[in-house]
């Protein structure tokens, strides 16, 4: 067998075009065989992909990397099951290729029937987390998309392990292994060769990860880029909030996992409401261990809180701080999301059906929620196995992108024999 | 009122922005009376709107326009007549917005609801089509865009013309006329500026016409653009092919209209019918005044041919020129497609079930056909109304965009006080 390290990356795009072609057209048994094959070699091989984990672990702890990216680094058993558990989910949903999204006829006796077939070669570039390797993996195998993994140089080892389990996986389906490749190197010139599309080899560059990454996927990339930005996600705690759920809510939202996309970052509070619910949601956001910045209003109510800067309204802070601001009413916190926000997930918390409905019709973000934690905006929780991320660009997909998202679609018109007039 | 030639286009697009979002709100009902003032604008202003077309038709033929685009430009009453049509199709389709695509439940008690949303504010740059105008217009307007035209040189004054019954349209209705803005200028150093997102002022831009405005658009463009490609459009006359069919659908393909995206520029045809299929679809088509240009195969069947270059396979002529090569099976056919089409609309002509089955799952183009003119390409052919254009990118939208394709999503979650684990 050729290693990935002998072939040049335009050679390697070559061969996943053509073996996406073959998955293109896979059947939906062949492919969930792939897929459950590719679980069965993460139990089998646990052992070394533990042991290239801690090739990395070691590699990162040495470069000083920060407790939450170690983290995210991470695996052991309970993470490799998680895995596996996902891959098993993801075998488990409807095939997306094939299903007809709408079908109709016309007067002249046409028929129409509109059906999702995949996008084809995608390029995912992602950071430290490991399991984007699985997660993007499957999710593009039972999509029937080729796809070119480009992990973190942090994760290199661990990506690699975890890679390999899947070509077993699409060797023991009898797919090909050329379907799900991985850049088998850190150097991040390659990285702009992708971001050209090597000429018409790749169609959609997915770039998950942090700041610097997006700005560089946006500023290179020659083909089209399905775009995940920041979460600056907020609650909203309207005058007809219940306080209980409140404080729940606000405390999940945010501390549950401070560093994820899907955390609060700013708490907005009608002003009618802030003098009994600030204290309370402060208190506990405090004992969980969260700093608080606040604006002047809210400062003047609960004084344990920093002055909060133009910035603070901006900014993900992916870590134990929250900005709080007080507002005159609903209108106004739509506005401060509209102007401040990322257009990734808010939720407003009321026991007002007409508040939860015009904040659910008029905020434009990818996910809107009532009376429900921000942290809910993951593709698992969605129901759609895993995700390759939350899109908050506005076009093809938005919000948590699975197996729908990584398909596109076209259109079968069946005749018998009509011509246009 | 202050005329768009006063403000800057920065201005514009500001004052666009603030305006789609009143639109993007607006009730189904006031959006349609909006689209039908329009049609009434049109009619009550027939005359100075003829009078707008001379002036540019006077200035194309001085310029010495083609006659295709001489064609393209002209109006008359009874083009008028088939825009107010357009408009009243458009008024009668059932709003995007706020349409479920998808709802259902977890089993934590999270209620979600995939709806429709308008995607914001599109830029739309065409050429000399002045029709290009209102269908662009009435579709974002009934889909809750905002939009920016910049109609092509040519087309200035009718297009201006046509604009100005739109913001009748959306006057009558007590709607933002600054929703519905167009370039007061042919200057092109302005399409640079649209071209960056005037500092996300523009959500996509959508772009409409030859090749040299594509590439630009692909090569300077720094914000997501729904892009539509030349309609390099195939016949594959099968084996099993009804010749009646076959000669009947090739002339419609390619005759009907020459000049349009989805006229047919190559016919494949398999080899054991081309010794009876070939003389008879080419004698048609010479009838119907085409040129033929074949390969070796089919010019010994049929001398009245031009003999084809390698480039003719890969040429969108919009001219009565037709390529025609001879293949081995159906296999090679697809194989050509896949070679040198361009992914918009091909057709497969036989009496075979599986091998059209075949054609439809395995030929991955927009839109794929049996037994039909590939002229049947066309949102108003699909019941669509009308059409942005038809799209050739993978991502958001294939085929002909209208309204569906106008719209993104959004989730709604409905809690009940959930948080997550």
């Amino acid at each position: 067998m050729v290693t990935p390290q002998d072939i040049s990356l335009k050679q390697m795009a070559q061969d996943l075009r053509q073996a996406a072609r073959m998955l293109a057209s896979a059947p939906t048994a062949q492919k969930n065989r792939a897929i459950r094959a590719t679980a069965k070699a993460i139990r089998d091989n646990a052992a070394s992909i533990l042991a290239a984990n801690d090739k990395d672990m070691l590699a990162a702890r040495k470069k000083g990397l920060e407790a939450s990216k170690l983290d995210r680094l991470a695996l052991d058993e309970g993470r490799l099951q998680a895995m596996c558990d996902g891959l098993e989910i993801v075998a488990a949903l409807p095939d997306p290729v094939g299903q007809s999204i709408k079908s109709w006829q016309t007067e002249n006796g046409l028929h129409f029937n509109q059906i999702r077939t995949p996008i084809g070669v995608l390029a995912i570039i992602y950071e430290s987390r490991p399991n984007v390797t699985i997660d993007a993996g499957a999710l593009c195998l039972k999509s029937g998309n080729g796809v070119l993994l480009r992990g973190g140089s942090e994760s290199f080892h661990s990506s690699r392990a975890l890679h390999l389990c899947l070509q077993q996986g699409l060797a023991v389906a009898g797919l090909p292994i050329e379907a799900i490749a991985i850049i088998p190197s850190t150097n991040r010139t390659l990285v702009g060769e992708i971001l050209t599309g090597l000429d018409g080899l790749i169609d959609v560059i997915i770039p998950r990860g942090g700041k610097s990454l997006i700005a560089r996927v946006q500023a290179e990339a020659r083909i089209p880029v399905l775009g995940h930005l920041d979460g600056i996600c907020h609650i909203y705690v309207d005058e007809k909030a219940d306080l209980e759920k409140a404080v729940a809510i606000t405390v999940n939202a945010k501390m549950r996992r401070p560093g994820i996309c899907g955390a609060a970052e700013t708490l907005l509070i009608h002003e009618k409401i802030a003098p009994t619910a600030l204290p309370l949601i402060a208190r506990a956001l405090t004992q969980a261990g969260c700093t608080l910045r606040g604006c002047e209003r809210a400062r003047a109510i609960y004084k344990d809180m920093e002055a909060a800067q133009e910035e603070d309204w901006s900014q993900e802070y992916l870590a134990p701080i929250i900005s709080v601001k007080i507002l005159a009413d609903i209108k106004a916190a739509m506005a401060h999301i509209a102007r401040y926000g990322s257009g990734h997930t808010e939720s407003i918390i009321t026991e007002s059906e007409a508040g939860a409905e015009e904040f659910l019709s008029q905020v434009d973000s990818a996910i809107v929620m009532h009376n429900a934690s921000t942290q809910f905006a993951d593709g698992g929780e969605f129901g759609f196995g895993c995700e390759i991320g939350i899109a908050t660009s506005r076009l093809h997909a938005r919000g948590p992108v699975a197996l729908e998202g990584l398909t596109t679609y076209k259109y079968q018109i069946r005749g018998a024999g009509q011509i246009r007039d």
